[in-house]
């Protein structure tokens, strides 16, 4: 059982309604990492600058997740992203964005790192998400990402990339945009049939996500929370939970990603709880098993087939 | 085991990317009933014109459905809608209302009328809705709807409404408006707490349904569907077979509600595969309960507890 991430190292601002911070350890790869370390060994690939201190290192350490192939770039800078919620906190402002030692990332993978079992290339350019999933040519089960800004920008790119993976785990708005149809099933057949996907997961927010494999549907509510402090991260974090889970089993198969699928929306729902890594980091098994019990609960029914009775 | 239903009987038109009519059945109390008659004996209550043809009454004698409290006014003409539908048939727009015999509609309940095991007040002024309430006096599980329009003009009687039922049923942009809060668990808490309310439905359209009741919460995704015909009623469809499943049952459990949930679900998922009342209309009761069945698949997943294994 192993697991390769490769995606963003960064720090994150933020403003919300409930208070701000000035400097969060983020990033899609560390999200995604920390959210799998879970359940799996994980090994995430990435870049830094030096101003990553042994306070962020710690996090990662902590949770057993390799960062040998973290490239650490002398005088350089980490990617940093400034951003704001509004009160429906659906929507992030991007306030301000430097790419830094992002802007040049060259994914190297170690031969550890290509003989995972399983790979997520987390939202960077399509292009190079294609480079990093050849390199990895034994890869039992290989899980990508995308957003908005690549669909219009480069969509060819994208498809190209579907192409070579076995699952895509993207947003609602991304599926319709990347098939050009508004209603999902039909974007997601639409989707399913550019390459040749076992799976895609289509993540709803606070409706919570669908899974769509060649032979099945399955579709799970978002866990009920009162309060989300910071979503920044979520989709990531669901991501982790989601092939987390997947590569701790012996096999995947629909039983084991329809309960990858609630270890994933389980995962979400902590690192939504608390500002940037902060609740993931502290989480314990127990929690995310008690989590996964409650979402049990919430959306079993038994099936009692109805028959009318006679009107007296 | 009785239900009565009080609320609209019309005539509507509709422009839909699919095609057109002029003249379909529809109103809130018809599709209600409509779907409510699967599963119990309904009795509706409402106002027609003399516009209303043996075509139209037809529909209901063929689901038993008694209609003895629908007024017909002579030389009157009956409640008539006009609306259109885009391609992400989301928003009905519309074209024309012409309210009709229903503009002084005064509900006329017969004893039998009142004296229902369950009564459901469809979306009409809130006064009325109230009045009606309080005639039945011994009604075990009163439920409620209502819409934007009367919570933008007349929030107070609304909410004057809301103390005397027992479960209201509203859509999530109704429930974010009436409890001023986004969060649609915040808005929950607050509608619960309006009055004694046993349980709150929040229907989310393509994203499925929420029940929140004293102890617990329960979602369900919708049933997934390629084709919406037509949208028109879905929502009294849905309340229909759930209000119509729980009047079948002995007992309004935890469980029951839960199921009324699924029977709801599958009802609307019906009602939107043509046009107006057509799909419903030749329904069977193997056809709900194969979409039952289907739907506890597309939802189940095993509980098994997650164990990191230690690593070798």
């Amino acid at each position: 059982m192993s697991l390769t991430v490769v995606g963003s190292v960064a720090f994150d601002a933020l403003e919300t309604p409930f208070g701000k911070r000035d400097k969060l350890l983020g990033g899609a790869g560390t999200h995604f990492a920390l959210s799998s370390s879970f359940f799996t060994d994980v090994r995430v690939i990435g870049v830094v600058g030096s101003d990553f201190t042994d306070e962020e290192w710690a996090v990662f350490k902590r949770h057993k997740i390799n960062t040998d192939d973290v490239e650490v770039v002398k005088d350089g800078k980490t990617f940093f992203w400034r951003g704001r919620y509004d009160y429906d906190l659906n929507t992030a402002h991007t306030l301000e964005t430097q790419l830094n030692v992002f802007e040049t990332f060259q994914p190297k993978l170690s031969d550890e790192s290509k003989s995972a079992r399983l790979l997520f290339l987390a939202n960077i350019l399509p292009m190079l998400q294609k480079e990093v999933r050849e390199q990895c040519a034994d890869t039992e089960f290989v899980a990508m990402d995308t957003m908005n800004f690549w669909i219009d920008s480069m969509k060819d790119a994208v498809i190209e990339t579907i192409k070579v993976v076995d699952c895509v785990i993207i947003n609602d708005a991304e599926a319709r945009q990347l098939a050009d149809e508004p209603n999902i099933h039909k974007a997601a057949t639409k989707i399913m049939e550019i390459g040749d996907l076992r799976a895609l997961v289509i993540k709803r927010g606070e409706y919570g996500a669908a899974l769509f494999t060649k032979e099945n549907y399955f579709a799970i509510p978002a866990f009920p929370l009162e309060s989300v402090f910071d979503p920044t991260g979520a989709g990531d974090t669901f991501a982790g939970g989601f092939m987390g889970y997947l590569a701790s089993q012996v096999e995947i198969t629909e039983d084991t990603l329809r309960r990858a699928m609630v270890y994933g929306t389980v995962m979400a729902s902590f690192n939504v709880e608390e500002f940037g890594t902060e609740r993931v980091d502290r989480l314990t098994h127990e929690e995310i098993n008690e989590r996964f019990r409650q979402f049990k609960r919430l959306t079993h029914f038994e099936e009692i087939p109805f028959e009318r009775a006679t009107s007296a």
